[in-house]
């Protein structure tokens, strides 16, 4: 077991954020995963980090301030937290996440305070957020399970059981259990470029998604978008693995014009709550109606955001055969979800998806036709039976999809 | 033990850092000493705290950071570690620290990168502390053993037993473990308060010190002293105790004017070396020669840290019945071993040991023969024979100890 953490914390330094000599290096971890967090730590002195920062946090505490605090609290970033992010972005730190959140962590809370929380927290890491949205500073994203995690995933299990046998899916999720993960990784990136490279090349104007559980949806992509996946590269040249695992293809919608129904197809874990059984509908690109079967409450915190929270910000294909897929697993943590089935994420779209959208003001992104939002929240909707279509410019039919499998 | 523990949070909280309703509470702590941590946060919510914000540290991590990161990193103190103690301290924060450092967790450490990593965080955290040692904001010390520092006491003992007992001399010495703990430090300061009205009145100008060990010191007090003791008294009245336990009547020697040998009577656990059968040599209140038997360069490390650091700036009068001197325990922690016997500080004299001393500009501080310095640095020379002797303003001697106890 020691080893196989070493080689998977060494993989995150080395693969997901591509930590090079001189570079310092910010964890963010749960104090309940010190031990892993040394570990990264430890890999990324081995990469040569100037320095390692890590950034604490203790979901524990977070739930007790959510629960007990003063209400005026909930309105205040402290600057001094936007001020850390400039400091570690300016000296072009690299960002590591452990991810281990108990997706049942914030039931209970009042949802006021968290959707304001919420969004001071995104409006004190909006640079921060620019830097990394459109690759100028790396970062990546990994997964560690905890003991309540562990046993949401797996309630039938004893909790030991349930935190092997979740350790288990993520080393092999995030291709870590090989020889030699880090040459697997590049492999994988390998494998994605004949796909993404032909549909840059199509530049399909819109496509079609339908199956049989009721999602008909027209979405058209904006022009000049970019396809990514298999990883991203800084904007220095350096390849990096934004999450891990990664098994999506995605770009950016237009902000203006989808039309028709989305079903999704895996229940939502939304700070704390699991929103099942939803549904949303499309009119010329905004959310005009939506609904749950449970906590719709929670969704409608994510739907009024703001404005740009009605809107798409990204679509995202996955085959059925994706290892993640396979798993036919419930992970409740998107960074696993959003690789088992296609997806659409609400809110701000990532610059990248667009040809020079990197280099552009937000007014001009705005113009080209991105959305945006303080919110970037995936959900799925892909199901075996999925079926895309795509538009050529010409207005030529492709199929993209079928029975949840590429035909490109 | 889980009611031990609570009560101990909650004596922390309400007689250590008197957390007054509506006021933030900022807990430093280690992430092992998590679930203590959350249960002093659960005391300050009920104790009326806006919120608590929990500065978590790792030495681990620490260490780590010391043996393997970029030279250049510690010469710097980023500017937002000094902007978030103004944060707090604008909102009149409560500071709560919670120690458990393995005594000897930088052994091995360059002492030059502790050194200066030392003085940046000193120069950074500069006006944090002046509001601090002015009781301007409150703060509070309390231990919690954590396994390295508990197998360093007891070597002879297994981990758990050692854990346990350590456990059981800090609820004592922290007089944690009675019925009612918070009503049985309002008994302590009250046993205080007449030695120090005593001595406060007398206003000697300075103690002779002498005992078998070789210590023959005469040392000046600065006119107007106070002598503290049994706790502390915030600038708003509200009276709290910085230090769990606490033992000492002390105040400020003039920086001007001692003259002796001191030999220390306990080794000095400082920053992971242990400096032992150390002695000091004074000529008109500098550190004019010293020397140490075992780790004679730490020493080295103190006394030159800055001109301020060859002067002294506390003694403290601790008698050989404090509950603390009856365990005879080196404990490598200055928290209990200060508690143990009489005391010097090389370094920062406490303003509010001077009369109008919180009032004072740092010149004003200066000129009126108080020590300054980036340190302070407590070490113990009392003995089971030792004998002081006050001398009046007008030459009359009056025997303060012998034998090591009180006899005013």
């Amino acid at each position: 077991m020691d080893q196989k953490l070493f080689k998977y914390a060494d993989l995150l330094v080395r693969a997901g954020g591509n930590v090079q000599p001189g570079q310092p290096v910010v964890i963010s971890s749960d104090v309940a995963d010190a031990g892993f967090a040394r570990l990264v730590s430890e890999c990324a002195y081995n990469a040569g980090a100037s320095e390692v920062v890590i950034d604490w946090t203790d979901e524990l505490s977070a739930r007790m301030k959510y629960l007990r605090a003063s209400d005026e609290v909930f309105d205040m970033f402290p600057p001094w937290r936007t001020d850390r992010f400039k400091y570690y972005d300016d000296r072009n730190a690299v960002y590591l996440h452990i991810l281990s959140s108990d997706p049942d962590l914030l039931q209970g809370v009042e949802p006021g305070r968290i959707k304001r929380a919420t969004k001071v927290m995104r409006e004190g890491t909006k640079a921060h957020r620019a830097v990394t949205m459109t690759n100028e500073r790396r970062w990546s994203l990994a997964a560690v399970p905890s003991p309540k995690w562990a046993a949401k995933v797996f309630p039938e299990l004893a909790e030991k059981e349930a935190v092997e046998k979740l350790w288990g899916l993520i080393f092999k999720g995030a291709r870590a259990d090989g020889e030699n993960p880090v040459k697997d990784w590049e492999a994988h990136r390998n494998n994605f470029l004949k796909r993404v490279d032909y549909l840059n090349e199509t530049q399909f104007s819109a496509l079609k998604f339908k199956n049989s559980l009721g999602t008909d949806l027209y979405l058209p992509l904006i022009e000049k978008h970019i396809w990514v996946g298999g990883g991203a590269v800084g904007r220095d040249g350096v390849p990096f693995f934004p999450n891990m695992p990664t098994e999506e293809i995605f770009t950016m919608p237009a902000r203006i014009g989808a039309e028709g129904r989305v079903v999704a197809s895996l229940p939502l874990s939304y700070q704390g709550s699991l929103i099942e059984g939803f549904w949303f509908e499309f009119k010329n690109g905004r959310v005009t109606d939506f609904g749950a079967e449970k906590n719709a409450d929670s969704l409608k915190l994510i739907v009024d955001m703001d404005e740009g929270s009605r809107f798409l910000g990204e679509v995202a294909l996955i085959s059925n055969n994706s290892p993640i897929a396979q798993m036919k697993t419930l992970f409740y943590e998107t960074l696993f979800d959003e690789n088992a089935s296609c997806h659409l994420a609400l809110g701000k779209a990532y610059p990248y998806n667009l040809a020079g959208g990197c280099d552009m003001t937000e007014r001009e992104l705005a113009e080209a036709g991105a959305n945006d939002s303080l919110l970037h929240v995936d959900f799925m909707f892909g199901t075996e039976d999925m079926s895309i279509i795509g538009i050529e410019p010409s207005g030529t039919e492709k199929a993209v999809m079928e029975k949840g499998e590429f035909c490109i």
